[in-house]
């Protein structure tokens, strides 16, 4: 893991990029992870749904707010996720989902084909990136992930070390994890907006209802995707408060 | 309104039983309140889903909390309601409802008949209630309501001194408040839980949908009607808190 830059931020927050092989990330931590003799914060793996770059504007907003709150936050661009290199099929690939999203079509083939790859793909590379996180002296566990649903179901099935989890939207999820919904049994909050206009609703409080975790919390907020208000950040820092000890 | 006991618990929150005519209440006050020069408290409502009395152990610990954390939370008896006088045929329609609940029978027709006509009674005596707690200088408004959804629908139709509302369960709602609900325009929190054994959850799902108001926010848990997580209490606190200002 090379640190390839730094920012201290106003509240403290350290903001830092790194590569890992071919792998790039951010590393925020709390201010306080600076002192010496402080003790090593929990990690929040962060992911935006369906590979949007973890530089896009909102994840970083997100993520800063919940280092400032006192945890280690991560996130990378996966295989063919934000800035890393896309096949031509791949870009064709987006281009069919937001048109036929906005066409109202039904969008679960082309989402099959090309989400459930990238989901399969980004898996091992977050694992890899965990590995080096954890032997950093500043981070400790327990883990928690937060946001990318699909992405989100299957680390929490193939990686003993998430805690809890937040997810986010969950309307299209490839069918691979909507199967193994039932075998995710952390802590979770399952975050949707009400009328999101790529995730459809009834197929959201579905894959709720199909967790196989018995502490499972669901919170709905009015307006579209993008539409989440502020004070679910803050809902969201104490949802990890509960279970990162 | 007169107070008739009072006790000093030891958060320091002051708890106060009263009576206004008829109606008997408790009141309880934060510690900070009874400082000189303290600002009046914002006030919480907190009424039990169907009657239930206001010295049920739930109900206490919830207004007791919601009190430390800085509000004046009051509740009352209801006519029909807790150790009110409840008629022959009141009595009967309690029984039935619980029958047929536990048998899995439908309860709509026993429910409409029974507590459509406590929601009517109910309400004029909260208004009397909060004309005279608005008048005591120790509390101030804007003023929240928690608890009973059949109950703060009217209230949050009828009285405009009503800001923000948590309501629980909503599963059965007479035709009255379900038919007003999209008139309620004010920010709510409507929490349920996902496998509340009286309170069918697409019932409850369409209520919420149904509410006029665009600042709603839905929380749901696992398990059955008096399952409910204690985080839950700080949840709605802080809804408070960014609504009563």
């Amino acid at each position: 893991m090379h640190f390839i830059s730094e920012q201290r931020l106003d509240d403290g927050v350290l903001e830092r990029e790194f590569t890992l092989g071919e792998i790039p990330g951010t590393l925020w931590t709390p201010g306080s992870a600076a002192s010496s003799g402080a003790a090593p914060a929990p990690l929040v793996l962060m992911a935006h749904n369906n590979g949007l770059p973890k530089a896009q504007p909102r994840l970083v907003a997100r993520a800063r707010h919940c280092a400032a709150y006192g945890y280690a936050v991560a996130s990378i661009d996966a295989p063919g996720c934000g800035d890393r290199p896309r096949s031509a099929v791949d870009e064709q690939a987006r281009a069919d989902i937001r048109r036929a999203t906005q066409a109202g079509e039904p969008v679960d083939e082309i989402f099959e084909s090309f989400i459930g790859p990238l989901v399969e793909k980004a898996v091992p590379e977050w694992r890899t990136t965990l590995d080096a996180l954890l032997a950093l002296p500043e981070i400790g566990g327990p883990v928690g992930y937060s946001g990318w649903t699909a992405v989100g179901i299957r680390l929490a099935v193939a990686e003993p070390r998430i805690a809890a989890a937040g997810f986010f939207a969950g309307g299209y999820v490839p069918r691979a994890q909507r199967e193994e919904a039932r075998q995710v049994t952390i802590p979770l909050l399952f975050l949707l907006q009400w009328d999101d206009e790529g995730n459809p609703r009834q197929r959201a409080l579905d894959l709720f209802d199909a967790f196989g975790t018995k502490e499972k919390t669901l919170h709905a907020n009015m307006g579209g995707h993008t539409g989440t208000p502020w004070f679910e950040v803050d809902d969201g820092n104490r949802f990890f408060g509960r279970h990162l000890k």
